[in-house]
């Protein structure tokens, strides 16, 4: 089975939380997004902007939340997402956020996508997004390991190429 | 078992769509707890604001979310949540989105909410809960069709008394 | 001049409060837009949705706030706003927040839209537009004043007359 | 007058996008706050979530913004903000956001915030932080401009040193 793994680091936005101190549980929903967005950028070497650029869509069919713990302003996650074909014709992530400093997970929780024309219709994977796939997954996890220590959504990062 | 439903109307903000053209998916989370919001106030007579001030807190612990359709700017919504106890500690919201005007789906879901004290600790649920809970699902059917009628979110509606 | 006024009721949403107990400061720039929403739909008689439907936009260019006082979750708030043109190309909403209960001021600002075509360019405003404003702004304020007192964002708000 | 400059690099997110397809308004204001944390942390020496944990806040009083360009979903962006002492009793950030690739602009604006206790009510600057102020935007632009040079929101960026 072809598998990505990134693990994107982030701060807790003031804005992300609310009155209990901790972050509001939606937030967690855009963090996923934030750690799709680094993993294919970074382990795919496609970013999520280029795939709608070429017509690809991934709309969210079905997304699932485990909350595990405390996030307060400030405090520094590490947001560890896994890629990987789900049957034929969708997309999952799965995501593990914990607490950078301590290791305390926070969220658990998956993403289901399905795959989409402009329109919103469904269509096929493309091949050349599957091979994409299959090529990164297929590469010794060291470099994956060697990238992730690169660390945190670097302003500076090395534009991938699609 | 002790149920209660609600049905709350509400539009589609601006700021909750995104570029893909339809709501971006964290919103149903909030939609989510605007549902229950209101079922609180409404079906329970208690509101959830209330329940804070007297120290009790009910905390995410799970949710999931199925996305069945699109909802764009401007959308009239049906939010129709169910509550119920879930074993002796938990609270559980069944959540059905529709398009008002024309039935379709848009997210189907639950939440899943502990107990807890000020603090974040888990308490047991208290009894004057419990209560009300029973006491307000054993009220007939028709009454609470009656209170949807009145229908929306509505500015005026009558404060409701713990 | 032209001006027409509205006054919308809603709820501060748990998602809206931040860590300090109050609502987090972007949100009133949310509330400025439902408060825009349906001032234009009741009032003005065509809904925004209806506007972009005809390939007319209103893109923010400028906006201001001053925050006056607190809101906490679940507090009624009153968003009082006002319509008129900035010139001849602009369009300027004043708004003012306040609690429904007490009356306290809470946020009071506001926006300037300019007139773009659905790529963003700017165009003049449409002279139905204008006309529209004109009437609207010329029937007797009482008959605004009744409009107000249905209240609230009704559900069952009469449908854009456009 | 001191001053104490940074510049924050960001991503615009999926969920910062609207139907429009550019960002949605409002975010402008939680990036600021993002310019305003790491400027804090990274200029001043002690972070916001440090001055909070010594009883000092400091709510929003005000904010203006322009909006001058677009910038879509993955868009890099520049977060420049200047912080000063606004008077004796406010402290004053001025922001510019530009794309990271083009330089175009995207917001200017800025927000007066006061010095508050935990309650919220309004207290004098302590006299460590205007001394902070004072030492730190004394220090040579070059050391500015190297740890802007060090680049980015960086998770590993040195601990606050209040």
């Amino acid at each position: 089975m072809s598998k990505l793994r990134d693990v994107l680091q982030l701060r807790v936005r003031y804005s992300e939380t609310d009155q209990m101190g901790t972050f509001y549980n939606s937030r967690a929903l855009e963090w996923f997004e934030c750690g799709r967005t680094e993993l294919m950028r970074r382990r795919l070497g496609m970013s999520y902007a280029a795939l709608e650029g070429k017509g690809v869509f991934l709309p969210l069919v079905e997304a699932h939340l485990n909350f595990q713990g405390g996030a307060r302003y400030d405090d520094l996650l590490d947001i560890a997402s896994v890629i990987e074909m789900s049957g034929r014709a969708r997309l999952r992530f799965e995501v593990q956020i914990t607490q950078n400093t301590t290791g305390k997970p926070v969220v658990r929780g998956y993403t289901v996508h399905a795959f989409a024309d402009p329109d919103g219709k469904p269509i096929r994977p493309p091949g050349w997004f599957i091979e994409a796939m299959q090529k990164r997954s297929a590469l010794p996890e060291a470099a994956n390991e060697e990238a992730i220590a690169e660390g945190g959504r670097a302003a500076g990062a090395p534009e991938d190429v699609l």
